[in-house]
């Protein structure tokens, strides 16, 4: 601090001056010098309390806590102006984030980064934080034009959300029927997956009706990790979350960075139907969304044939972010609905991070018909399991030529290598669709690895039904303070007794709603039984002295 | 799956065939094709069971069970092979890796990919997931050269591991005594912050030591988000995870990405005392590996002038990692000191995402004498609270030939132009040391903001005194199963009464060793306490039938 230049070390009061202040104002040390007594500052404390190490400790409590309100209850940030330092911090420790068009989320103003870096590099907040950035950054799941569109869109994501972080946002009256047959139908060309779960309007003016309820899908992180789709829909009025695969190719544009004048835009592809270190961020970042607090069912369109392993992804962390998928989906409290959509299919190290037994108690697997599963596609499996050689092998033991030929090889080599040649891409097809016969829905439901084939055009029917009976386990459950699984087991008794096809989603679903009063008190002996364990079990740690001190408490009651 | 082409549409089996396999072994459908009777296939299920989508679900299965085992347990991989798809996520889902040279993490390998790109882009396994791209990623946090050093950095790492996830890993005898004063002082230019940590060999052979125990200090993630490190040591043998910040400027080498031939090597400048996105992230993850089952205490040497926020980085979603930091900490369950070193700062943003109050339970922060803290700069602070005019006002007040020519302002315009610009820069020098008295560590103390100045050399006894007290209060709270304040409460009445000085670390620490048996006693008899409220509440939540159906219980015991 000293600047012998300018020749002084320290500021000080006069011992009068500094005798005026209140105690406590500064620190100093008396000093003598050239006979003069002087108070020598030490630190300056001030009189008012507010600004200084004291704000940051305040902003450091109510960034804990807003981190703490994210974990527990449901937190929407509305970017309307700019927002600085603290101030951008906690709309990301919110998580969710609608960003107005003139809002940028900064942390150092463009005129102090221009004085840091000496020169006049950055003109305009925005260029910083503005939605231009933090929508394809994903830390703004929405961008709005002004403040009107700004509540519209509050308001529509309030009515996915429940009115407290313990129950479920309620079904909302839907006028599209749950038995309405889906039109759309995905492709084995690429296709648009929002006209999958929200229908389209056709060229004519009619509409191409899609998975979940009519008007009813709202999009988040939309120009983020574009090789994934997420967001919000309904079911028969039921909110859940979605997550959908991109089957397009996608390109992602890295701005330039104004303070180094090398850089320039750069626009990386991104193929179809594979995670990208990017996508699968937003795949788990979706995922906590729809847990946290949002309490919602998730139906995932699976259909991806893998990871992108490349050297840029590799290096882009593409373990960290797919790992997490893994890491979201285990902690998930809410039903789970893995679907392989028509057309759609689910490979290697892409499927294992979506496998129900990563969480068997919330999560199950589905596939239409025409879908398929397995490691690998069927070329790359018959190139490690069915190469050139094997298939020539089995040319000579079947083809009539071949085995005349085999007579003499010697002899007929040139021609053995001709016909050989003739047949290998008959051989190969073949071979493609006998390794193609292994990854079908038949093979996936006959080994167990999903639960049932659900007709595409039949999927609101019956997720419907399946989601209904799942809530309705879950609220029986929570009502009773015990286990899904020991609900189910005691239910399945009693539906046994009653007649009720257990395995019928709708039936039980209707059976609960008949017999509500019935079941209610079931569930309430259960809940007693589950009460008197626990508090048998509370007891039982008890020594003897403590027991007797809870005997006299009891008595004393 | 047809090939009209090639004339061929489905794959059949004659009746016999089908009907020599095993039933399951193929679901095919009868038909008939010009009076032929064939089976034709719709799924192969095979009778070998393994190889498919049942491999798929029990990686899923090892997916989530590695999941949650890192949120629970130790858990730690040593890559001393190619580990490819699962193997490499199993790898990053237990989070903490040491990666032996030869060991590639891949997702697909580079043949497949050069297939799938149809040209030669790689030529091995290393370019995709070798430690040049595992280590500056922060995917691996050690490499070795053999499985010798595999096996030697595996033992030293669980050197700091308690035995089991309830505990902590116990005090090693230390040769390097606790009341050794630290020598290497934290300079204002800048320096490599391992000696602070460590401790460095002079060129004369001698050795300057360093914050902890001598030869105790091993450091991860070293190739990662460089301007912050992070490791583990010991003090006074008790182990502790380490964070410090570098202040040298450091480069971020982003590989060339092989499959775009534009793209070249890319160096970007981090500068020293700044969180990027990089070194938020790897500080986030440090803290939550410290925390998850290794059971640390934590120190954090902090030292930074606040995150990076140009466009590159708030792109770079520094918000997101930012806030992790948050995150982390808050969830902590160890004692955490937070501390700014000799000629270190604590500015903004960053002191925010470090402040105690994120978690108070655990956190405590303290400054060395020299240490800064505040909101701004000094020159950025006069920037906003004291400008070029404002000191010109202050001049017109105080100079005394100032005064003189304000006697005919217009008269005198030149001359009290030149006058003001002579002692603007004296004037500007007064106010940012005017500025610099508001961010020293007595104010800091003043405002109740840190719990105490530390002088540095002193920093190995007072923080391992405090240590020591702090985790014996976690000792003895985990013995009564209850809150740790509330057992402090009682220990403080207790120490009172026995004349222990309470706000003396080393006083409180021996008390609690020789009375240890006296203190036991009143745990047990705290935990008996805590153990009735338990049992009282959970008998009080039971309607009079539950309470009866206890009684009963209770009885025939």
């Amino acid at each position: 601090m000293s600047n012998p230049s300018l020749g002084f070390k320290y500021l000080y009061l006069s011992p009068d001056d500094y005798a005026a202040f209140p105690e406590g104002t500064v620190n100093a040390t008396e000093v003598v010098d050239d006979g003069e007594k002087r108070m020598q500052l030490d630190d300056i404390i001030g009189q008012i309390h507010g600004i200084g190490v004291e704000n940051l400790r305040g902003s450091g409590m109510i960034a804990g806590e807003q981190s703490a309100a994210y974990s527990d209850a449901f937190t929407l940030s509305y970017i309307t102006g700019r927002s600085v330092g603290i101030g951008a911090y906690l709309c990301r420790l919110g998580q969710r984030n609608i960003q107005m068009t003139n809002g940028p989320l900064i942390l150092t103003g463009y005129l102090a980064l221009n004085k840091l870096l000496g020169r006049e590099v950055y003109t305009s907040q925005d260029q910083l934080g503005g939605p231009q950035v933090m929508m394809p950054n994903g830390v703004s799941h929405m961008q709005v034009e002004d403040d009107q569109e700004g509540v519209r869109a509050i308001l529509r994501w309030l009515s996915y959300v429940p009115s407290n972080c313990f129950t479920r946002s309620p079904a909302l009256p839907s006028a599209d029927p749950i038995s309405r047959k889906i039109a759309f139908k995905p492709t084995k060309t690429p296709y648009d997956p929002r006209h999958m779960i929200a229908g389209t309007d056709s060229s004519d003016g009619s509409w191409t009706g899609g998975f979940f309820d009519r008007g009813s899908w709202t999009e988040t992180l939309a120009d983020w990790g574009k090789s994934v789709v997420c967001g919000r829909a309904r079911l028969g009025g039921i909110p859940m979350g979605v997550i959908a695969v991109e089957t397009r190719l996608m390109e992602q544009r890295i701005p330039a960075d104004p303070a180094n004048p090398d850089s320039r835009e750069s626009v990386l592809a991104q193929a179809g139907q594979v995670w990208f270190p990017d996508s699968a961020h937003k795949t788990a970042t979706a995922i906590r969304d729809f847990n946290n607090a949002e309490n919602l069912p998730l139906i995932i369109f699976a259909n991806w044939r893998g990871f992108s392993g490349g050297t840029r992804d590799m290096y882009g962390e593409i373990l960290k972010f797919g790992a997490m998928i893994v890491d979201e989906l285990r902690v998930y409290r809410h039903p789970v609905f893995v679907y392989i959509p028509p057309n759609g299919e689910l490979r290697g190290g892409a499927w294992v991070v979506v496998d129900p037994t990563i969480n068997e108690a919330q999560m199950e697997m589905y596939a239409d018909e025409e879908s398929r599963g397995g490691i690998l596609e069927p070329p790359g499996i018959c190139e490690v399991k069915f190469r050139d050689k094997d298939q020539k092998a089995v040319m000579h033991r079947l083809d009539p030529v071949l085995l005349e030929l085999d007579q003499d090889p010697e002899e007929n080599q040139v021609d053995i290598s001709s016909r050989e040649a003739q047949l290998l891409p008959m051989y190969t097809q073949v071979a493609h669709e006998f390794a193609d016969l292994h990854d079908r829905s038949g093979r996936m439901l006959a080994k167990g690895v999903i639960r049932d084939v659900v007709k595409w055009e039949d999927g609101r029917a019956y997720f419907h039904a399946r989601l209904q009976r799942r809530l309705a386990m879950d609220d029986l459950a929570m009502e009773a303070g015990t286990d899904r699984t020991v609900v189910e087991e005691h239910l399945e008794k009693l539906a046994g007794e009653a007649n009720v096809d257990w395995n019928t989603d709708a039936a039980v679903t209707g059976w609960l709603q008949t017999e509500a009063d019935h079941i209610v008190n079931v569930m309430t002996s259960l809940g007693r039984e589950t009460a008197v364990e626990d508090a048998i079990e509370s007891l039982s740690s008890l020594d003897e002295e403590a027991l007797k001190m809870v005997l006299n408490r009891l008595k004393s009651h």
